[in-house]
């Protein structure tokens, strides 16, 4: 079979050839359809993020899929369900540990797991893959088509829990939103915040020249874009409000200092981003005191577990068709991957690849790789 | 009747002579048994936090107090039932607002309260004061000589019911804690930590030379003492342990950020202080990456409400004599005033005020003002 795999730091993704793996005792055999392409990938690629499996060279990536079942292999499963797999699994060698058995592999500690396509194990682009039946979380049919949309959404489903968890100790009732980045993560937050989460005014900064499309869809949400050349983020709550939350999806690191001062009191900040180390100055003392006065709090949120991929589908039930369609800009067969990652192609020097006629512009948010059609 | 005020920023406090208070309706009047003494007062004393009662010039101090009912005055209070007051009021010619009526004025942001001895509003040092019935917390009598420790005991049930609720969403199951500050609340934290919550290991980081009482008191209590010019916050999770929770009650600003270094997996910590403004330098980078990749959580809290007092009286009945025996290093009355108040006194420049004296050496962890004995 055919399967997406890149030497870390190589630069670019190739098409391997792999043989099908055989599912063991409680996993089903899984035909993917469709995987989506992420902030997370491009780490890997350039081998900043990740590590490879044991004993391995070569990672296949990929880690927002969709497939349907191919072999059930005597699980609960039914051969043609499509289902969505999640991401951690445990150790190499292990079988489990407490924070699997309790359905959090989210909130397991570095060595207490891997994940597939990322860390440690094999993902999901590949045209089969075996998975345990519990980490298949099955999909309906008609949405199927956005399943890699699912593990995504996930990740701010769980964000958003623990953001609602910080504030639980009292009365709250956010009314407002700023989302710190307008990639598709951004977008989907936005979109969550507008059409499922009820907010009332939702705002979401970027650098963006008008037009783009990501502009374009932030208004059609009814949202507010600000751009961040023009408002930095500690400028927000007098340009615009203080908000009740703020969510981090740029992996910049002075946000997730300035969230506490674009935050309404009794606000919270959730982070998403996963920057390298960066010494800069703050106002450590204005900061800590508005933390404290205003009772405000900031959560890091990282993965996401079963029960935030159901939240997240239900979640994609509900948001509108044309927000998901803006957001995905390609949808790639193997005839044409370098298209899947632009920003891998666009990184590789002129004349180095001959690709240059493939690179996307700036104008994409999100592609996936399609292996199966659905 | 007498009362303890000062001009913000006059350096001491005095004995001033008031008239005594007339309850309105819904109020009681209260006789003053004892009023404590924290790091808050010194702050109004210098000026550098808090406010007038609009019109005055002197502030009446004092927001730790246990007092006795002298009149009812028609609330279901009795005559000579000891009670605790909590501190947050509506503001000023206003009778209620969202905050107050749903009992979490702990929560209102600023222009929507006033503290009672802090900001806005006279204070619990003097021989009798008014309060609504609804803001006197019934104290048993033979818990009423230690009254005066429940408004700081409440603090810490609000700020660690606070950082339970940023750990909500998911199975946590704490068992090592570190409290930066040896000062009255980093102790009485320590000791509900080990006395009362039941942690495993608890950790108490000041600067004071052995022997000293503050750390024989860590060191009775079971915990651990770590001298912070021994070892840094940053340096404990090797030295020590990475801690499930921190409880900050320091006020200095690079512990709000080296907090998160301290923090093991999962971990949140709860900021007290309030410090001025300090910029310095922080990586940024691996701070917001330590809170993300290991779900960490900061949460800052301020106040607390009368459910937190209840919960505060509850605590003081389950902690050891010997604990608040060795916290209140001395309860003066109004003759030796200047006792109550050593860092006031002791910042008095040498001739200014001939009472040298009556200045506490360093070892003096906690007083309070006797205005009618229990």
């Amino acid at each position: 079979m055919k399967a997406i795999a890149v030497a870390p730091g190589a630069g670019v993704p190739e098409v391997v050839e792999r043989s099908v793996p055989e599912p063991a005792p409680g996993e089903a055999l899984v035909r993917i359809c469709r995987v989506g392409v992420d902030g997370t990938d491009y780490e890997v690629i350039e081998g900043s993020h990740g590590g490879l499996p044991d004993g391995d060279n070569e990672l296949i990536l990929g880690h927002e899929a969709v497939g349907v079942v191919e072999d059930a292999n005597g699980t609960a499963l039914e051969a043609g369900q499509y289902v969505v797999p999640t991401v951690r699994r445990p150790p190499t060698g292990v079988e489990t540990n407490a924070y699997f058995e309790r359905g959090e592999p989210d909130m397991a500690p570095d060595g207490e797991y891997v994940e597939r396509g990322i860390v440690g194990a094999h993902g999901f682009m590949a045209e089969y893959v075996t998975s345990p039946a519990d980490d298949l979380v099955p999909i309906a049919d008609d949405l199927a088509q956005w399943g890699f949309l699912v593990e995504p959404i996930s990740i701010t489903e769980k964000a958003l829990e623990h953001a609602r968890a910080t504030r639980s100790a009292f009365d709250w009732h956010p009314e407002s939103a700023l989302v710190l980045g307008t990639g598709s993560l951004g977008l989907l937050t936005a979109a969550m915040f507008t059409e499922t989460l009820g907010y009332d005014r939702v705002y979401c900064l970027g650098r963006k020249d008008r037009s783009h499309p990501t502009v374009d869809i932030v208004e059609r949400l009814g949202a507010t874009y600000i751009d961040s050349r023009e408002t930095p983020v500690p400028e927000i709550p007098d340009a615009y409000e203080p908000m009740d939350v703020v969510y981090e999806a740029t992996g910049y690191a002075k946000h997730a200092f300035e969230s506490i001062e674009a935050l309404a009191p009794n606000g919270v900040a959730a982070l998403l981003g996963v920057p390298g180390d960066w010494a800069f100055e703050v106002d450590g003392g204005r900061l800590h005191r508005e933390l404290v006065l205003h009772n405000k709090s900031l959560v890091g949120s990282v993965n996401s577990n079963r029960g935030h991929f159901e939240a997240a589908i239900d979640t994609l039930a509900d948001l509108p068709e044309w927000v998901l369609e803006g957001i995905v800009s390609g949808i790639y067969d193997l005839e044409s991957v370098d298209r899947a990652f632009p920003e891998a192609t666009a990184r590789v020097p002129a004349g180095g690849r001959g690709s240059a006629g493939t690179v996307d512009d700036d104008t994409t948010i999100k592609t996936a790789v399609e292996f199966e059609g659905i």
